[in-house]
């Protein structure tokens, strides 16, 4: 559990799913944790849109969360992706992963109905789920997966919720996070989701961030935020550009297959994506390998 | 089920679920269903988005769905949405509703990754779960769920797969669904989802629709259908026309709830949604008495 | 002038504009409608987006516009395209329209500031544009050009103003067309500006159509109309049907550059689209010979 | 003229374009110029879209910048927005903008048949213009008015053109500006479009901006751009948050009217847009107030 006052703060991973031939492979996700304890992480989340969530039951969920909270030290969070589109639904579900010691819920905002989804009824859905919630909830806002943005009025009317500790922001709109930041009370984080605008993020006041580049390129992230915070800017202005197109390629052109492809090239365990998801084509992969070159990730 | 040469024909209505206290309630789901029988619909399908199925976990669908295949006569078609987003999802699902007697399989394209859905994976993933099927399989195009339309080509590259035996497209683009018309095999249905343009589609060849309209007024469906087939060209014209204010409302206005609203007024159980979606305010639900008014529906 | 009791009736066919080195050439022009002139079209329109309006200074569409007139036969009606994004341009183009001999005005709503066009804002355009105009006003709504599509609610409004005799609607959208023949006064017409649902429209209550598919066939075009007057249905549908592969790669695959390919091919003038609007590629070229070939609009 | 090797620094201000009951009013332009001129801005941007430019015809265009090139000391720039949709049409208009004195154009890609606009099409028609433009050409990409973003590809494919020194961007992305960044040559500078983003983009290593904002808060502005170079950075983080409320409401929820009804309570000539934008209503004139008076550029 996250105290309310104790800010979200640093650099968090997405964690992939392990497949071996389709099957979910929790001693392979065991591993890689066990690999990524070895950098200065906050901490992971589990079942999120890089963990192929939407192609996972909750058996599966429920292994995947028991040997990840095995493999994670006391120190480090873990936070798992726990929305459902109804609202009893992702009571029920955060709950389960509460007991099975998530320390904290992500929970992205419904989709499917968009059209008849106010503001009003997207407050009440979250003010709802955190009443009932064992765990803090952190609101997830993605627009590219759910069609629409939160408004600020929405985010701020939650902000003061006893168990809403903060906003993961995936909009890739900073003129957003900034509304945000300049109305919350102290105790409520904003996370970014947008690995591109990291340096650019900070800058604004968001407390850390939850990207999936940090899978692939963990050391990269961390030496980022240090950049930051010891206001060596010109050195970090250099490593934010640097990692760019590695952060391109992984979630706008090609998506979670290229994730596990740069994890299967350095040490990590990638493997496949579930159908229907495709796997890297010829080019894909020259140029996922030219990425990884460049960033010295992997040897040319 | 329902063999690929015998083409599906006429009206379908996609059946909300009805709930007590946000618990499903399959009594009146059967109580519904038996009204329903009355009238000349070739079927139902359960699980659809006016069923709220995305809000329903496996056991509550198991439960329903026995429900309805214990009410509805052989001679209607009991069609299941049985979409997940991974292809072993549904490919499993889609068996589980097999195994309780479902028909058909209405499987609406998968959306979460959809930047990365090539039409070639598209195609894959229907014709890996209509290989697996043990029941027909009925594409499902609503690009206002999905983000995106299929496209022709890949409509009819599934239309020749022998388990794939038609379309349902609520795009409301009758242009795109002119242009499979044009060109799909004799033994591929293509059934409207957009009861707003029921005429004209019928009038471009299409065999038959699912609109939740007719959970509404099917009688009035019905007609249409029948003034259509006895080239009563203005009585059908009229009667198209006055049904679309109330379409407008039960899919683009309000959606689920006014169809709810409108079964608790004329016989049936309509009942609650389940949260998220809120109810009626004052001005809709006025809205909605003047709509069934007109159409003589409820008396003024 | 059209009287606003006179209904627009039959098929207008919305020109292109003849280039000979990037100049007009305005001698094509009056060419083209005299071979046109041999169809039972009912009239033309200059300056639409078929017309590469937008890439026209004022004095040349008044050279082309003159050039018209005088090759119109005074049965067949001039319908101008004359929106300008300010009210005072657009009133301003339109009376210099009238005073060369245009029937009617064809004004596209207004897209550049749209998100501060509220309805009204848009209702108030139309209505000070008709108020002062000097002939009859067509409103044009044609969301693909403007980012947003009119609503039923404006479209009736403006419908009752003494000098607004129709609207055109290139949305696509059968439903939307529905709901404004559903309440609109019987002088007011709704002309079609999609080809691919011609005969759908018809069967709607559309009173004719401007379709660029009526440039590059004209014969077909009509005989649809004649075989919906005629009640030939099965023809009808199938002509319908067989229209959609040529009008897709004139309307949204290729656009004006294959409209004027097409035009060269079947003894019109065609030549250039002015910069920047590419030429066909080989492949495209080839493309649209085999659909000319199939409607025998140029022998294979 | 502004040489390539002399990057573009600093701020700019679009300037709005006075009316007086709907006829442009050069006096007042000239007048809001000189006391625009107290302050340490780069110069001014005439004719772009707070210039309500699509509604000005070219007479009036030619008028307006007259008069500020005769308001404007040579050590300030003056840039004019000078597209048109068609290659000729622009370097036409961009050559006779040069005659008067305009020290760069500014040229918005092209939108009205962006389907057809293919990469290689717009680095064309951008090329083209270039070639025989008399002064340097800005690059545009603004996504809210044309409906799609340039892609990073073209932009430098276009950086290396002798005669195009720069780039605008409001897309709001700093992702993609970032991008560019990473692989421009040092002679082509980054304006930023979007000022809620504006600390953000000079971390990121834009040059300058042109944002409305310093039109209604130029001081604001200029010392956010001091504390920058200052390395004041949570000063400066201040100023960028409390910057947003008055920027959203004079880019995003009003628009130009917004702007011009802060002009005419701060001293400047403000007066009303051209029809077909509607003035403020109450509400939003008192949203304005208390923006600008939390930001003490009104009294309270």
């Amino acid at each position: 559990m996250i105290p309310k006052d104790k800010h979200l703060h640093g650099i968090f991973a997405p964690l992939t799913t392990p497949f071996v031939d389709e099957e979910i492979a929790p001693d392979h996700l065991a591993e890689n944790i066990s690999h990524y304890n070895r950098f200065d992480l906050s901490g992971y989340v589990l079942l999120g849109s890089t963990g192929e969530a939407v192609y996972l039951d909750d058996d599966e969920s429920v292994i995947l969360v028991k040997a990840a909270r095995d493999s994670i030290p006391s120190e480090k969070k873990l936070i798992v992706g726990t929305a459902r589109e109804s609202t009893r639904g992702t009571i029920r579900f955060t709950n389960r992963m509460a007991r099975l010691g998530a320390d904290a819920a992500l929970i992205r905002s419904p989709g499917y109905f968009k059209s008849r989804l106010t503001p009003d009824a997207l407050a009440l859905y979250y003010e709802r789920i955190a009443d009932e919630s064992n765990i803090p909830v952190i609101v997830y806002n993605i627009p590219v997966h759910t069609g629409y943005s939160l408004t600020t009025e929405t985010v701020l009317r939650l902000a003061v919720h006893p168990n809403i500790i903060g906003l993961k922001d995936s909009s890739g709109n900073l003129g957003f996070v900034g509304e945000v930041l300049n109305e919350i009370p102290n105790n409520f984080a904003v996370l970014l989701g947008a690995a591109s605008i990291l340096l650019p993020g900070l800058m604004m006041g968001v407390s850390g961030a939850i990207i999936t580049l940090s899978d692939v390129a963990p050391e990269h992230c961390l030496r980022l935020l240090r950049l930051f915070h010891d206001q060596m800017w010109e050195e970090a202005r250099r490593l934010q550009l640097d990692l760019i197109p590695l952060n391109k390629a992984i979630i706008q052109t090609i998506g979670v297959a290229a994730v596990k492809y740069a994890l299967d090239l350095t040490g990590f365990y990638g493997g496949p994506c579930r159908s229907p998801l495709p796997p890297l084509n010829k080019q894909e992969e020259d140029h996922m390998r030219r990425i990884l070159e460049k960033l010295q990730l992997i040897e040319a």
